[in-house]
């Protein structure tokens, strides 16, 4: 993946603390959920998304972070997102935290591409090539 | 409705705290909404449900809190959940948080039966005889 | 209050959605949390903050929200907030939320002012002339 | 670690679901936690506590989850805990997902033991003997 990282920004709702006066670590991966899918739209994606005719979605297979530094109420994180990885089924995305530029958090998710039917059931598929040139930034 | 509350507990989680020390107030109508379907459970009902071949829903369309003591990671709360209004399509909640006997907060949810279609559209409906039996708890 | 009210956007991200395929409810209440601190920053304020060598609280008395269409992933939602009233210790807020103009919510804060103090007792207070002023907008 | 697992049930809450109609994956980190405490304060012990005289946190470092298989509304989820290692600062903590004897996801947690002083600052420091032989079921 030569492409440079996709980068955003968040700031932390008072609401995502909890009584440490911290981020609650769980919420690193709404954040990191909500970077992902803001990396997906620029890319013309979604986590859940219509393509040609059928109901494609990315549900996470695993997830993990690290929290190297903590951080408070009003704070703005950067968050960037890198495609790791991009296999014949699933992808994995790098997330890194910075804020200030110094290191916040580290994590990352593997989510894998799978048909969604009408009644809801979900099954892994090949990621369609028009799916995976986006992906790679082609 | 002569009958008499629901009773339920809950047990703080770390998660529901905030920066302050205490459980942040949206967490009060999650709490709420995990009794309101606790209670309905209990009648042989759920916030999403099949009734007779139909996909049932109960949407809330309106909620509020009044809180009076804070609450704090590991306290226990218990819930009192009282079928204030069954109307033609709504039935109101009234919702009770006490601990060691002293009132927390109090509030109260609108839920509006719905008919909800195979592609997922939401539309207001009569409740049915037998869900408004149910909630009654005849 | 003859001030124009405050607006800002938010676009809903995945985590927010329930299996209803719409905004979970309770979610409301952590947008117009969010939508009140950015307004409080607006200001010169917040929920949580240092003022005159004391900290300053303004937990939330009461909340309230009637929710009148839906709302799903992605959707970018306009929400405005208005300072409705500043009594002796607190302060009221009137939120609306719309969609392509149409009206999605709307909702009420009821905010006390509190001294918070070393060991974090929450004590209510008159809130600070200069407080007031900079809700007022002057 | 010979001991026994710790063993705990959750059922799910409707706003712990997402528009997929399953539980979403960041939920699976509040699950976790909300075990970890449960079987901290089946040992005398917390994620935030008194200890002679002093406040101990045990603030996450890492935390990790596979997703296996995906759980809906109501379900009931089995969560076991097995204190994986202890270190001389950190506990590692695995934990597994089931329902009705099928494997849901598996995650793992590295907690970091803190001194929390007055003013909130966090300080890593040897678990105390105590709260050691408290983890290992002495």
């Amino acid at each position: 993946m030569p492409s440079a990282p996709f980068r955003t920004t968040r700031r932390v709702d008072f609401v995502d603390t909890d009584m440490a006066g911290i981020v609650h670590f769980s919420n690193f991966f709404r954040f990191m959920e909500s970077a992902e899918v803001e990396f997906l739209r620029s890319r013309g994606l979604s986590v859940s998304m219509r393509w040609q005719g059928q109901r494609i979605g990315l549900p996470r297979v695993s997830a993990s972070c690290d929290f190297f530094r903590p951080i408070g109420f009003q704070d703005v994180v950067e968050i960037s997102v890198n495609v790791e990885r991009i296999g014949e089924k699933s992808v994995t995305y790098a997330f890194e935290f910075a804020k200030d530029g110094e290191a916040i958090a580290a994590g990352r998710i593997v989510a894998c591409c799978c048909l969604i039917s009408q009644d809801r059931k979900i099954e892994p598929t090949e990621i369609p090539q028009g799916i995976r040139d986006l992906l790679e930034g082609k």
